[in-house]
């Protein structure tokens, strides 16, 4: 439904706002240049000029300091201009529409924003609305999407396993609330992954989860048997007071990710978590720091992805580089 | 008064503290060098390097992310350094004063000044204490004066209807609190527009208002009665409350910006609006997002007339792109 | 005890965490690198690409807008990459641990982290966590230190002063909850300075403060008399609710820096303040103003003194800039 608007008139990605839809060359296109932006951390100066020039406006409509460092650090090693805006702050406290809020930094000459929104949908609203020069990024909009945490997730299972052909995926915790989920499920479906399972008490699984095109468990020890990949997805503490799930100690015993849990799972399996992390909560430590755990794997892999998003949709990429200033 | 310590020993423009008392010639500089600042908005890199190495302070006392990021945008395409203060959260809270904090970041080497604050005459206060080589654009202060508003108003006017001749523009809402209504009339005035004519009701109409050069309207139908301009003031909710007004709906029939009004206005009259606008409280929908509606223009010209106001007070323009790195 | 993790093996400095236990001659370095960054204040351009591509963190978990701008400023006029961080708005708000955060960032290829926190042995602890090739400045941890304002002092009084050997400087404030006192006791020691004063009510001055190598006094009259420099610290106004001091009025008669207790050091002596100053408490405004006071260039020499620490730090010095981009 809302794939067509991601492409222009001549195939180009033109916004990022879900992952569903995509075409699979599209995801591969985006991982293969993230690939290119890899080595530079090994580099003397990490800056390419590919976006010089260029207007990135973060807006923020609900506040999270780290995804919008990454996107910003993204953003600057491509050597844009970077606008932060927290609009708690800003003038729809003064009466202003969200619309006239963009219209108005469009008229700015912004090239890319890159919005986060606590409600699902908000991304496409405002992509609908923006001229065909104007691109948008979805950086999370309620549990609706996360399509860059999704691949910089793929990014970093294709870095170590190698692709997703033989791949079985277990997704655990608050799969109903996920955004991160949600956009993850299509993405490793797209790249062809023939396993993927969402372990979770029964009260945080969507009804009818089949139709998404994964397994269900609701026992983590069943769910993690023989998975090449374990996703675990941060807890909102706020679920507690819902009754949604019992105590976090009950929680924890249940669906925390523990040694003896991931004995079940391949002895070489990977361990993800988007972050922040709830230690003790969703992961023992002894995980999460452990050998194999990608989290902060994670992270760095997520600063090339972003960048590679970005070059993408504003038309450059690294091969054009010597063209320009 | 205040306009003499915007200029330098050599006629140069200094600081942008008012617009009142500026010589036309000033007013026309600025808009030309804005005028070559608009093409850029067409280049693939919008970016210049006149003011590279300098160092542009926003120092909001008064918050506005709005005018903040037009200045942020405007600096960073000229390739200065930006830092941006809110002074709420700022060490004034643990007792320094206002012209310490100036002091301190002027003693940084900071080259200009970007000031907004509540307290009109706050910005000529500072600029009074800045030694030769440090400037100060306001960028609006109380109720005084918003000498970029005005400038990028007239910038959008002349490039609309050519010039100012025989132009007849009609400002209507707040005039009493408006600094947006003080720094256009001057500069309306400066530039020589014949018929000027602010439309408001009585109690928000400063007393004497006839000696600022304009005629005033408290019927609106008559106001706008064959202008080429209509320039509607945001109206502060908070007036509400102080009885100046009556009820919102009454203001909106009254003073609200509707398709039956505007046919009072030549044919081809320009609508505009400083922003953020309340939309079905000073301007319908329907005129703000209508034809004759030059809201968006106006965003747009804004960045080009603040880089053009920073270039020509750091002391380059763009014909000396060529000389520098 | 954390002199040793200040430097790689190769004995060149990795982090400036405390100045205690530093050798002389990488204080020297610092202050003759800092020398030939002065110099770009008369430069048109006052940026050097020494930093180019590199990512600087300003992770900031006690609030302090100048010292963030000081070290926002020295960075961007390397040419490096800055991100502002308030720890207070971020994800350690959402359970994450400080250490997961430090982490994080540093997955996404920080550089340099400058951190403010309000325990004291918090940018140790931090330090202690990074891997060889990132790096960190303290830039004030609790009572503990505050290394780049002792090098700036300390930079101050040698360019004014022309040395360190035959100097009398006598620190006058709450030396025992200050930072900037403990490190510039230690910077002036180490430097060679024979007579270190401290001067304060006896409540303010740790016990067996002499063990310092310094000599206190809490007679202001004494204290001052014949010294070269005057260092007067900030008075905490929440040290009077404390009972740690008597009212603002008798402190400032005992303690506060007056033209009458000036008159008891050297005619030349110079007088220098940290800020932001309390005028009227700690200091009269004759004196922050008047021709002795050299609070304002301490502000100048701060910014050249933090581009001296992150070069050499991040391992460039100007004489490196032909090489590079």
């Amino acid at each position: 439904m809302t794939g067509d608007i991601q492409f222009d008139g001549h195939g180009r990605l033109r916004h990022l706002l879900t992952i569903e839809g995509l075409p699979r060359q599209t995801l591969v296109d985006i991982l293969d240049t993230a690939e290119s932006f890899i080595s530079f951390r090994e580099r003397e100066i990490k800056k390419v000029p590919l976006l010089r020039g260029k207007t990135v406006v973060n807006l923020f409509f609900e506040s999270s300091t780290r995804t919008r460092t990454t996107f910003e650090i993204a953003a600057k090693r491509l050597s844009a201009d970077v606008i932060n805006i927290a609009v708690s702050t800003s003038s729809t406290s003064k009466g202003e529409t969200v619309l006239d809020t963009i219209r108005n930094l469009e008229a700015m000459h912004t090239d890319l924003f890159v919005v986060r929104h606590s409600l699902s949908g908000a991304a496409y609203l405002i992509a609908r609305y923006l001229p065909a020069h104007v691109h948008l990024i979805n950086a999370g909009d309620g549990a609706h999407a996360h399509p860059t945490q999704a691949l910089l997730d793929c990014f970093t299972i294709r870095q170590l396993k190698g692709g997703f052909d033989k791949l079985s995926v277990a997704i655990v915790g608050d799969i109903l609330h996920s955004r991160v989920a949600r956009s993850l499920i299509h993405a490793l479906r797209i790249l062809g992954a023939p396993d993927i399972r969402v372990v979770a008490p029964k009260t945080l699984l969507p009804t009818a989860v089949e139709t998404l095109g994964v397994r269900p468990y609701s026992d983590m020890e069943a769910g993690l048997n023989g998975v090449d990949v374990v996703v675990m997805l941060r807890l909102q503490r706020e679920r507690m007071r819902g009754a949604l799930i019992p105590s976090e100690q009950e929680y924890f015993n249940l669906f925390g990710l523990t040694p003896d849990k991931l004995a079940h799972a391949k002895p070489d399996a990977i361990v993800m978590h988007p972050g922040p992390m709830n230690r003790g909560l969703e992961i023992d430590s002894a995980i999460a720091d452990g050998p194999q755990s990608v989290i902060l794997p994670q992270v760095t892999n997520g600063i090339a992805v972003r960048m590679a998003v970005m070059a993408l949709i504003l038309g450059g990429s690294p091969a054009d580089e010597g063209r320009r200033g």
